[in-house]
């Protein structure tokens, strides 16, 4: 099979986004469709990208305090029902548990869409004084939301994430634990999967069911739609109150505690492929990818070759994560377009010739350029060109969201440029829900943030020509 | 609160082991009790035994190439019903999703008893040539039955396990697949837990439903019961066949694979509580004990001590798990006995007197011996007594299982020693389910595996005195 054969099996970027990445997520073995409606099996391809995201992540929360636990997956009824706003929000998109061990259950279980509520309740059964304070507590665990329409990765009715639920003494140690989580997730998307990220509150329509603050993580994907990539919610006392976490202050009196939770999820793997990808296939940010480099020897039937390129192997695997790619039925050029499209970031040539001469070719994925290096220099050579990739492939997505974010003051221009120009636009906003919902109605685009850097484009909201209360970015979303 | 106050709260282990149990997991908070009936939450004191338990066994299996993956939490009821002795045996246990998203759904899904049935469904889309054996993965996950009496780890509705699910090209591959993950789960409970186990083949009534040989890892609790403790599945063609996993082999002929499952669970938790506690609470393996070294300050308002404490602890901690307990509200003895009950394998002492010396106090859990040391030794002293402890929890196990080992050769005789003695008996098997039921009706003992070091104690099965076929190591469950 030639590189055109290769490539027409997948979708043109261009011409339909959507079918390119279903595409990729099957041809790159990333996850595939199961006999579940609307789930998803994560193959070891795309499952070694959430690894790689658990690892650094958990390090990251474990370095500020942060312990692992585990809740029930399912949640009785009526624990779902204590919190008005969030049973509101949730309860029309869970999965429900009635029968089991042959009966038919007196109350139903949901199984877990979030965990406010099961881990509400037991807090409020461990928590007695301000000396138990705070409980930081995360889980990483799967849960369930029966969304209409699904997508791998990026809208699955089962995802896997994690979901941190914290209690504190006072509202300013629980806004700084929200702020520090918020910070971490930056770092994940930025300097972990080189996506730069918009960030800001959400409005009063867009924050978490039952927080009083939402935090949140925008990203822009390739054709500029958002997504929502991680989230850091401040709830006050709204859940504490209806499930009593209470405790005893320093001054001996009862006080109910104040709490944070937060999230990220596998939609991450589908932010890295919408993010990074192009015609050619995936492009891998290099710090999660799971294969750094592939070893393709050529003339591997040619004596030393093959021994040649396991040697190289074995040395390289010490620090990063390769393979060896010694398949006798597939061309070289069928292996080539093959690690391109599954967006491995270095592919390492070696043939009869290299070795003669002690080198061996590097190339990279992400400008397909190609360079000659010395066998004894090969290790820095890789360090280096891998934090190139990370860097360039992180700058290619910063001039996208610069080109694609632009600024509105009336409606009408707002309506020009969201089609014209798919993107971020900023627009000042009166802070009523019923402009955001016609916005919507009209247009397909919500707000993504308050951000904390705001501009003054004019004192008028762009809606509805009251009194403008903040700049909001907004966008259409995946 | 003194040392007789304290030791109190836990119920004598030789009065009530159950009530025992039960006590040390609230206490210890290792988990707690949740509105959802039969399902526990994980505290971070349990769970960080886990995480520890899956660093160590995720690296062996890693080693040995499998790949993490993961599937579907609900499986279409269609799917269970493929193989006849596994739905069997797990459907009358499962919860059963009915209503999602606001609808009553046309089929059901049941939350994963284990997954075999949805996996091969996905390996039998996968798989296409030899070329793409061996599939080798494996999920770290949640799955739930319904038993009707639960109990913390041991029993509970939903329980953490990881599940293994391997085709290959030949039977042999496969077999070979199933011993290898056998003799890793063997390591996880002698070598990291510190548990010695019996280990061998599960009779025809035992064995998991569906496969042709379950391996088993057998380990004995304190009371001298049985704890399942790992199985490893060889199914042959059970599986591959309904679900159609088929391949063209390399004479190009089509075959069905060759299959295995394997799995080992959070009930691992239960095991270390079970074999190693005391009436002091927990003593924990070293080597997956969240905490190893506790440090406890004397006199730690004394200038100097906490200072001295916290300097120790930022230098051991960058070898072991170490906590340093400064609470200023609770006594010395209450630290004590709380660390002890918790089974954190060394206290470290450190006081006024202690630092004028140079030295600090290390006490064994285990032994409750205490050593003085001097402190630029500590490193050494607390590797080397870390390992002893090990040894020696490994020690007192491996008596208990020799002391409470019997053998008998009639039914008189089994039925007197179960009761005396209760422990593992030896005895001859004729292989015919009937007598195991008989058995266990009488005695409430099964069989716990078929080993593959045999004796010949009689050439008559035990329990109808026909001829035997093997020897069988039986006793009573958790």
């Amino acid at each position: 099979m030639g590189k055109e054969d290769f490539v027409k099996e997948i979708t043109n970027i261009e011409d339909d986004i959507a079918q390119w990445y279903t595409d990729i997520v099957i041809k790159a073995e990333l996850a595939d469709y199961t006999d579940t409606k609307g789930c998803i099996a994560i193959r070891p391809y795309g499952y070694a990208i959430w690894e790689n995201i658990q690892k650094y992540t958990d390090a990251k929360f474990k370095e500020i305090g942060v312990e692992n636990a585990y809740f029930p997956v399912l949640i009785p009824e009526n624990l779902l029902q204590k919190e008005k706003d969030h049973v509101e929000g949730f309860a029309p998109e869970v999965a429900w548990v009635t029968e089991a061990g042959g009966k038919k259950l007196e109350e139903r279980y949901c199984i877990r869409p979030t965990s406010e509520t099961i881990i509400s309740t037991m807090y409020s059964k461990w928590l007695t004084s301000w000396r138990d304070l705070p409980m930081v507590y995360n889980q990483w665990c799967n849960v369930m939301r029966w969304e209409k329409e699904t997508r791998p990765f990026l809208r699955s009715r089962e995802f896997l994430w994690q979901e941190g639920h914290t209690i504190h003494e006072t509202a300013e140690e629980a806004e700084e634990m929200t702020l520090k989580i918020f910070d971490i997730y930056n770092e994940v998307a930025e300097d972990l999967l080189a996506i730069p990220t918009v960030r800001g509150l959400k409005t009063e329509s867009e924050k978490f069911a039952g927080a009083d603050k939402t935090y949140t993580i925008e990203t822009m994907m390739y054709d500029g739609k958002a997504l929502q990539s991680g989230t850091s919610h401040y709830f006050g006392q709204n859940f504490t109150k209806p499930f009593e976490i209470k405790f005893q202050n320093r001054d001996g009196k009862e006080e109910y505690a104040y709490q944070t939770s937060w999230g990220i999820s596998t939609r991450l793997i589908g932010a890295i492929i919408m993010a990074h990808g192009d015609n050619r296939g995936l492009k891998m940010p290099p710090k999660v990818a799971p294969i750094q480099v592939v070893i393709v020897p050529v003339a591997q039937h040619k004596e030393g070759v093959l021994e040649k390129a396991n040697e190289l192997f074995v040395n390289l695997k010490k620090n990063y994560r390769v393979k060896l790619d010694d398949r006798d039925n597939v061309s070289n050029g069928y292996k080539f377009n093959d690690w391109e499209m599954r967006g491995v970031p270095i592919r390492l040539e070696i043939g009869p010739r290299d070795i003669e001469n002690g080198v061996c070719v590097l190339c990279r994925r992400d400008t397909a350029e190609k360079v000659t290096i010395e066998l004894d220099k090969i290790d820095e050579a890789i360090e280096k060109m891998l934090e190139d990739i990370h860097n360039n492939m992180y700058k290619i997505c910063k001039e996208r969201l610069k080109d694609r974010t632009t600024s509105v003051t009336t409606l009408d221009e707002f309506i020009e440029q969201i089609d014209k120009k798919q993107g971020f636009i900023k627009g000042m906003f009166c802070g009523d829900p019923a402009c955001e919902e016609k916005l919507k109605d009209l247009t397909a685009a919500k707000s993504r943030c308050i951000p904390k850097e705001q501009e003054n484009l004019s004192d008028k909201c762009f809606i509805c020509g009251r009194p403008a209360k903040q700049m909001v970015i907004w966008g259409r979303q995946y």
